[in-house]
């Protein structure tokens, strides 16, 4: 038998096209069965990826009548037969990519939102080894933003070559993982050069620890500025989140030996690279978000620290449609949730 | 008062353009003030780098009437007070990046031939720090190939992320750093698909240890017929020398996640690189040759498997424009060097 | 319903005490919930370890009646609904350490044999994350010696300073650990003295690859002797599978710097150390065999080499108790495995 | 000629046995041959190394009328024909192991004071390979301090198992490893528990940012106590500068699978270690100060974070025996400097 009896709310997206393809079902509380978990899942969080998705854009192509949203934070209300990883009452989330553990990511993951069902629901039954514990300190709407672009940021800022204290990060706009990227710097004692369209966003940027703002409408060559600010050196990381439109500034300011973390398709169109623009430059690496390793290791720095990500609004479970319209609405500064209480 | 008295001869290039533009010297032997060693040049070896000072195509220019070659092996012949790292007799070479001893590469290091006197002369007076100990078994002229070419290959295999036993490489063609990429690569029981133009050379290849050769004139698809070899996985690695005529068949050879080791400059053009051939790909690092614990890590390695540097061709000091010659006329395999006897 | 119907045998231990305490039962074949997958178990491999128990002599205690030993090897017969990661005919062991992914040792783990049900039954049902593939070439007899005596291995050479090629390794004698490692070391390049007792054991350790092999009956001053056979430098790791009686001769073979990993129980007494025998002498650090990721890396080397565990002797399932007496033995050379045909 | 001309004071130590063996005196100022730098030194300190040499338990031994201590720092005010690495007016300090750049320590070196001259000088000729800039913001009798002192402590928190941000590390006492080892940790977001002996020095830790202290006075069970307050999982390092009076503590306080970094020989006397108690528990590792690397990346935290390293008093050099003698009262605070002005 199992411990949640009745139905629960989902929400499931048709088909590619529009946040009108959403729909909310009543649907049965799965239960646990041997070696599983089910979590009450209280909240989620949206990525550019699942506007992507609307759009018609999303490499991985989907399938339809999916819940979508890969990112969620719930409590462990049951627990099957034999499991130890957690107990009632746990608070955890999932990790991205499910089944990446640790070195190269497996090939057969199934990813939630386009190949398997997501986190826009109220219960979730998975195997245990797919989740994190998350941070006392968070609330679920909060804890909900971790996984995608939380874990994203981690990795940029780590990887093969981890920056030291010391270095300095270039991170682009007030999106969820550059927002993520600064606070986790910060917490690092890494020095961030943080980039911006207002100044208000810039007075924003500057509370969260930011030690430089550039206004990349007043200061288009922002590339070259950002260099300058570290006396001529370049910095030791760019987390490139925006793409072909910002690759070439991006490759100005990065010194040499040191690495663009790329991360972003938020633009489609832009200048092609040169080879000799690579070449002798920084080394280039793809962020594919992180292994469970990645999500743990940041989690225990949010936690020891207790950061707060930023949460730039909380929509209820009903107004998803319109979470996925203030998303494109790119007015927003860190992460938007959904809270499904 | 010097170990060695009288004269010596040194070839110097007078200017951009020409081999011609070489001229020999009779120069005083020099000898080692306190902390200093001097070394009995026996051998020197070329790199492409060479020749693109010759084609005026070299990125950071150089000064007229330097002695060229960044490589060379010789003997200590005298030891200034207070050297304690190494002795009379003992065999030397010199890391290619003087004052890189690990970690970021320094920025004032003058490089040999292009910023300060190279190595194509009988005798060196050095700081003992910017020299590493070379394998027992190699002749001086083998010995002499290490500097540029062996750590180049050594840093394109190992790097932040270090291939394991069991990876598989891919080299191109058969000039100096591929060879070594190969013959390293199988010290360390990493697999190695290699292009190449003939077959003549192809069988060159397999006998020094190649698990596959691809003849890139009769598959000039030859980047997805490496992928094909490793059961549409992709390569682990590509030590790509040659750049902008190939990067974009390397791409589509590699694994994404794994890794482009930037190294060439054979190439001058090709099919400028779109962001999303870049993203979600392979990373990218350009290969600065490496450190000198890079250096004695590969010599370690050589020493205890009594690896032998593929040398193709010996010139006497006096041919040394012969010598460039060849090189431009790309018919050799693996190392051209100079004899200093 | 299950695709496997019907009984199966597993044998269990009623308490410790004496190999006569192991008592066989017939047992419904359990079938795969959703999640999970069963494995047709075709070998199991002793260790130590289970010996440990039956003699009173296991750290972490035991509970009755369970199925015995960490280490088995089959094929998946059947796969649960959800379970992307392996397939019906795939060849798999479990991990030592179940729940061990990467990074540190989870502590929750229940052990195989001592806390939870072990290898030593004919089919299993198993999270499929805790299992990995196995090499192709292996039978399943030689698959099952890989968990925990091939990991610990693996680990002892790894570590957060991995052994170099043209390194040295110093192995004891000539039980599974040790073999593994001589055998291990070779695919890497690394080169092997071996300890043994007798001369016919040092020919099979110089047929696995030994560079070097002491007996220790005729040079117990052993220690010092390897350390004399890398030029007075000092072996760079010793693989320590013996403990308090062996020791002492450890830490006079090791360059100060390098690791001694710490397996060994098989010794109970020996003279204490001394803290001045340890400071400015190796680094310490204790092997508890490894994660999931070491599993998956030694797999890579032990397929691509065709590296063939040594398999001294297979007994047949009902023969349980006899393997038990013939590991007490101490006449064996390498692993002792179950078939469960 | 040289930039400075005229004579200079020196302290020399003519043997071992007591400070009163310190004599002063005048020697020519040394002059910048080719490829060499002059250092005005003008401040060093001492550490308990220098201490032990005086009670003739230095390991190593020492040679006679040496110049004492291994830290000094100062300004170039000569650079030789050739340097490229310093200019005159740098700030400068000698890394303790001389010519350790990365990687092995080299075991050709001359340690400072006890087999080479040190830095109780006013002027020091050197190879500027063995120097490393010191971050402006400190003077130099703090600067003083860091090459044995600070570079010990940034290498027991780092190494092959660097600490994470949200670890924890055990320090014991206020001499100086502990002391920046405390410093040094906070910067890089890791969590610190000190040990004590009075109220006063309590006070002081806490200032300087322990999480936690404990007086082991009041707590002679302080190893477990240490334990109890990182929840009972224990600590993830111990700077274990005092030896065998502490090791068994610290063998309590520990984390299994986590570092104890030995660097202590403040005690000579104390319990053996059992193997047992050694295996399962912490790695350990002797700590033999460090590399150029270690200090380059320590001094890039301390210059970022304007860290100012505890100097409880400055001795003028003409007081040197005064500063020995203090050092030995165990009174002092952080580190003990001398003024060379």
């Amino acid at each position: 038998m199992a411990a949640q009896e009745g139905t629960m709310r989902s929400i499931r997206l048709e088909k590619e096209g529009s946040a009108d393809n959403l729909y909310t079902v009543t649907e049965p509380i799965p239960s646990a069965q041997r070696g599983e978990v089910v979590v009450r899942v209280k909240a989620s969080s949206l990525n550019f990826r699942d506007l992507a998705m609307l759009k018609e854009e999303y490499p991985g192509g989907m399938k339809p009548d999916l819940i979508p949203l890969s990112d969620g934070a719930g409590e462990i209300v049951e627990v099957g037969e034999g499991v130890r990883r957690f107990q009632v009452g746990d608070r955890v989330a999932g990790n991205f990519t499910k089944e990446w553990f640790s070195g190269r990511r497996p090939t057969y993951t199934e990813p939630y939102g386009s190949h398997s069902d997501g986190w826009l629901t109220e219960y979730k039954v998975m195997n245990p080894e797919l989740l994190v514990e998350v941070p006392d300190h968070l609330t679920f709407e909060q804890a909900a933003t971790l996984p995608c672009a939380g874990v994203t940021a981690w990795n940029a800022l780590h990887g093969p070559s981890p920056l030291m204290a010391g270095d300095t990060v270039l991170t682009l706009g007030s999106g969820g993982v550059s927002v993520y990227a600064l606070q986790l710097a910060k917490q690092l004692g890494i020095n961030v050069i943080s980039t911006t369209s207002s100044n208000e966003k810039a007075k924003k940027l500057k509370e969260l620890g930011a030690d430089e703002v550039i206004n990349y409408n007043e200061t288009p060559n922002w590339g070259e500025k950002a260099k300058e600010l570290t006396g001529g050196v370049g910095v030791n990381r760019v987390v490139e989140v925006v793409g072909p439109a910002t690759i070439q500034q991006s490759l100005k300011a990065v010194a040499p030996g040191d690495e663009l973390s790329l991360i972003g398709v938020l633009s489609r169109t832009g200048d092609k690279i040169d080879y000799f623009d690579l070449f002798g430059s920084a080394s280039t690496r793809t962020i594919g978000v992180g292994s469970r390793q990645d999500f743990e290791n940041m989690n225990q720095v949010i936690a020891d620290k207790n950061m707060v990500p930023v949460v730039d609004s909380v929509f209820p479970m009903d107004q998803a449609a319109e979470a996925y319209r203030y998303l494109d609405s790119q007015k927003f500064f860190g992460k938007i949730a959904i809270s499904h209480d």
